[in-house]
This record gives structure tokens, sequence and C-alpha cells, in this order.
């Protein structure tokens, strides 16, 4: 299979690391995340919303959106639960994910990383909110091993991808005493591989 | 089954028409979407996020995030396909939704609902970015009935709830040629219901 990665993005590390767990080989496509003048070009047949990951089968077939692309490769594994519900579960941490904890953590780290400087409003704004989904996450994982059902899965998978990066952007996670233990638990499974990897 | 609910909102909305369409009865406990303060009391349990809709079962377990709730309701009817892949499609739209149509289309729309005024910047970066979300939506329903393997199914009710109310936020979807026709044929579906039935 081949994805259209980006090796500084969290949501592209979600679809590495979870291959990494399942054994799948990937060939990488590296496409820029400041300069997408490239985008619709590469892009436009696969991804209505010109963004990476984008994963591409091998029979030809794309698949976009980072927990699309990993629900769809859990499907079946330990990483993806067969109950009805615990499944739904899984699926609305992966929607809070993308709605109430990516536009926070993964921007004000983008900000950081590639020297963009935001207004003190727009920073105070990915700060406040970024620190309400650490504190919904920490009050889930208080007395919990993990999101789901007790058990690592993908709704695991995607929230550490930009949550154990979340001080890149000036976030103090020393605040939020169970998210510390939860981002050991995920990295000690095995075929963890980092986001340097 | 129990939903808090909002009437005025485009995500319990997506709930409500599922539920119409497989005629299943909902009891309502409606929300305000302003004055949020009482939402830890009565939320706290039930969604970290504090946010509606929430879906309580029968047998009092939750379920939160609009797009999971559809997901799970839908699963094993005619509304979300069997098909791997073709599931893994759906799911790319409900994310697609919650990432880069629902921030700026929605939010656009409750401003101008509930006499919000935003600051030029805030108010040209929601009509840009909502601008993208609505291209990449028509570019795709060029050529296409829905948005996923030629039938109805959860993405459409998922685009359909903010996109038929898009004029509300300042949207004009005279522009977009294919969305005027699909809104058409989700509204002709067997089992529709308005947001304000």
């Amino acid at each position: 299979m081949l994805l259209y990665n980006n090796a500084d993005s969290g949501n592209c590390y979600k679809v590495r690391l979870l291959c990494a767990h399942l054994g799948l080989e990937l060939e990488l496509h590296e496409l820029d995340v400041v300069d997408r003048s490239n985008r619709p070009e590469i892009l436009g047949q696969l991804n209505p919303a010109l963004r990476v990951p984008v994963l591409v089968l091998d029979d030809g077939r794309p698949l976009a959106e980072s927990n699309a692309i990993i629900a769809y490769l859990a499907d079946g594994t330990e990483y993806l639960p067969a109950d009805r519900y615990e499944r739904a579960q899984v699926l609305q941490w992966l929607m809070f994910e993308q709605y109430s904890h990516e536009p926070y953590i993964a921007v004000a780290r983008f900000w950081a990383l590639f020297g963009v400087v935001p207004s003190d409003e727009q920073r105070a704004e990915k700060i406040l909110w970024g620190n309400r989904a650490l504190a919904a996450l920490d009050g889930h994982l208080n007395e919990r091993r993990f999101l789901v059902a007790d058990r690592y899965s993908i709704a695991d998978i995607a929230l550490y991808a930009y949550t154990h990066l979340a001080h890149d952007g000036g976030f103090d996670l020393a605040v939020y005493p169970a998210i510390g233990p939860w981002l050991e638990r995920v990295a000690a499974q095995p075929g963890h591989i980092l986001i340097t990897d």
C-alpha cells in the first residue's frame, strides 16, 4: 500500500503506528505541509480535502482522513472491538479527537514547529480549548487503563498521536495525572514505533 | 432511547433524521446551546466533551458525538454499507464533516442565529474555509447521486444537516451546481423529516 505521508504529521503517524502493530508494509510518498501548491495535482483525484494522510490500497482505491484509514485497517483485528457498542465508543473518541482535540493541540504544535506567529487571541483560544480537551481525556482515563473496553485500540492510537507531542505546542501535561501513565502504557505496546522512526 | 437534544442543532438533527428513517422512537431531553452552565451536572457522566447530542440506550449506556451515534444506529441497516471499503468511505465523509465542514458552516450559522458578532477576521476565516468545504463537497457530487456507493447513507445525512442550512450563516449555495440537486435527493428520501419537525 502507498501512503501519502508527512513525517511531522501526527495524523500520518497514526497510520504508520497501526501498520507497525499489524506488520503491514507501507510505501511512503512524502508531501510538504507548508508548501501545499502541488496538492491539487497530486491529491485532487484521491482526497477532496487535499490533506494527508491518504492511503492507496493495492488495487488503487484511495482512502482519506487519518481516523477513517486506521478504522479500515483495524477492522477485524484486535485494535478495533467486534462488539457494536464498543466499536461506537471507539468512533466517539475518533470524532472527539478530530473535533475537540486536534484543532487545538496539533495546530499549536504546527505554529511552534514552523515558526507561525499567531495573534495573542488566536494563541489563547488554542491553549484554552486544548486544555479543555486534555482535561476531558484525563478525566476519562482516571481509573481506566485505555480509552475503550479496558484494552488498547485505535481510539488510543488516535489520541496518543498529538497528545504525546502536546508539549511542542506549549501544553503542560504534568497537570493531568492520568495522561502520563496512559502515554507510557501506549508506548509499551508490542510493535510500538516513534513518530521519528 | 433518550436523546439529549437541542432543536436548533444540526448535529442533533442528524440523529432525529436517521431515527425517523429507521422508525425508532426517541424521548427528547432539550438542552440550551447558549447557557451551558448545567452541562457538567447533566452530561458529566455521559459525555466527557459535555456536548449534545448524547444518546442513552434503553439499558442506560451512553453514546456521544453525532456521527458516532448515527454510525451505531445505522450499523446493520441500509444506511451504512456492509462492504468494508464502502464503510470506510462513509467514515471518511463523517470525519471530513466534523473537521473541515461543521466548524465553519455550523459556527457561522450559530453566530447569525444567536446574535454573536465575530471580528472581521474571524468571520472571513469561517467564510473562506466553509466555502472550501462546500467546493470539495460539490466537486465530489458532480456526476454522483450520493456521497458513497451511489446510494443514500449516513454520509449524506451527516453532510446534509448543516449544508442545507448554510445560507443561515451567509453562504451562497447557488454557486455550487451539484449541491442543490443533491439536497433535493436527500429531502426526497422516504421518512425524511425537517429540522423543525
